[in-house]
């Protein structure tokens, strides 16, 4: 196991529920400072583990951890942390509660002040749903968090997003082997039913259209290879009721439903914090213009599109050219004295 | 019954199957003149059949059955024309060969010229599947067809497209009911699956955002209300083993395979006539740089891009704003000398 377990106990959810003996999973990077100056939150994304966040941290990148203390908390549902395929009777399985964004970054701020006994934060940054717990930290703890960097992901998970996510959820369940979230073998038909409904929108038109998959750094050897190696094998990984546990968490984000703030408009003035908020030009569910709106009530923020063709996945790591971006901006954010 | 069968008897398919007693659903608005010079031909889309088309027809519209005689031919496949729903064995169901667009058309040139003895026809145009179409005359039948415009289409499927198709098709044969295409009855679980994956890709963020969907002329009473009577209800409809016939039609379609063109820019540098080709700017599937390429390839052709956010479905008639400026540049065309 290369991860720790930070042991919450009983914990009262957002919706009402009360988890028993909740855990929350996490990896550190670095080492934390006398003074407890220098750590950094990044959460995982739909589906990811800490160790699919890796890419962003290293020797003179922005995230070096001769300099910084990095946590990587992983998302409730994402099967190291408390879910659906880890729990026991009677919260296990599609019984799981349902857990939204404003819990998980509670949680992880519990583990941030008990455990390491921190007071600030120099960062959060996130991609996808990674950056939509970063936008819920600036919120929940706007006296703890210096600056934030959320990347291909939204305060507020917008309509449209929620109807791609539909697609998601109805290809998966339509495999009767998913039983309701009561199954012993995975439903792996549903599972690689969704991995191709989100095939299409992972990736803009325009890398489809120039093969980007053929191509370094991915290599793969045709359009059906992509498919399967690629796309079916990141959700065959995974469980199916953690899945739709995630899959609720994104359609339901939302700062505004953080206590003590009427709606998103009014959440998003709230953070004040310097803020560089970037979608990838051609993203298909978290499209620029969402994010440009939100930038428009944050006093702090700017917008920085990162161009190019590989859509939602600039995100992910895998294009040296997008991470690049992501990185150099985020030297820029952490240089800046607040 | 409101429409006619023309018998095309036993047709051999470009894939290479032969079906027996072919049969090509049309119906036809307005009265062929004496000198059969004012038809116009207009095909189906992805499921839609002949009545889906009416809406672009009607007195004071560019498509007036006071002045031409519109032919809607059902595309095979669609339930009325040669379908699997309605084909004996040995070719029925999951058994019905696989049809292309070139083969959609010869049927459809065999209708004019043998049953009508038309011999040019003032205008072919078609909304997405139906643009298929409108390419597919032009290239077929270049000497035939004296101008086109197709919208929200194109000349050869593109790879994001495929992808989408996957998606689509994944959701729907993720129903075990689907059995391999041996059911009784409609498996409507993965019907509704996909309705809820293609309901992403029909319209833009953009109409989500604003809930265009509960505005005139929609007026759905909410998100979910539309994602079950608009796109369930659109799906439900049809037959599962007819929705993935068009499929693969779709996913298939290139003019370039055409006998005696290399490939689709040899085939659209063929589409000498006057052509105005109108994508949506926020279609999903279709967006208007594919166009954009093809109109290059084209020597008498116009991109003409209908505004809005709308997307695809800027072209299914259920937006009086987008139906005028469809309707304007088919009246526009029409007027043109040829």
């Amino acid at each position: 196991m290369d991860y720790e377990i930070f042991e919450l106990g009983d914990v009262r959810l957002q919706q009402g529920a009360t988890l028993s003996d909740a855990k929350l999973a996490f990896k550190t990077y670095g080492e934390l400072n006398a003074d407890k100056s220098n750590a950094i939150v990044y959460p995982t994304w739909y589906s990811g583990q800490h160790y699919d966040n890796e890419w962003l941290i290293g020797e003179g990148m922005a995230l070096d951890p001769a300099k910084y203390f990095v946590i990587i908390p992983n998302m409730l549902g994402n099967g190291l942390s408390s879910s659906p395929s880890n729990t026991p009777a009677p919260h296990d399985r599609a019984s799981f509660p349902r857990v939204t964004m404003y819990d998980n970054v509670r949680f992880q701020h519990r583990l941030v002040t008990e455990r390491f006994g921190i007071e600030r934060l120099e960062l959060v940054t996130g991609w996808s749903m990674g950056a939509g717990q970063t936008y819920q930290w600036a919120v929940s703890f706007p006296d703890m968090v210096k600056r934030i960097l959320p990347f291909c992901g939204s305060a507020k998970t917008s309509r449209h997003n929620i109807v791609f996510l539909e697609g998601v959820k109805a290809a998966l369940t339509a495999d009767a082997a998913y039983a309701g979230g009561r199954y012993d073998r995975q439903p792996d038909i549903g599972i690689r039913a969704m991995s191709r409904v989100y095939a299409g929108w992972g990736f803009s038109q325009q890398f489809y259209r120039e093969t980007i998959y053929e191509r370094d750094p991915l290599g793969f050897a045709s359009l059906e290879d992509f498919l399967v190696s690629f796309w079916e094998g990141l959700f065959l990984k995974r469980d199916a009721n953690n899945l739709l546990a995630m899959l609720w968490t994104w359609q339901n984000a939302d700062v505004g439903r953080t206590p003590g703030f009427r709606g998103v408009e009014d959440a998003l003035a709230a953070i004040r914090m310097p803020a560089i908020v970037m979608p990838a030009q051609q993203d298909l569910y978290f499209p620029p213009e969402d994010n440009e709106w939100e930038v428009k009530h944050m006093p702090r923020a700017e917008l920085r599109v990162i161009p190019g063709a590989w859509g939602h996945f600039a995100g992910g790591g895998l294009n040296p050219e997008d991470t690049r971006f992501i990185d150099d901006a985020l030297k820029e954010l952490l240089r800046l004295k607040v």
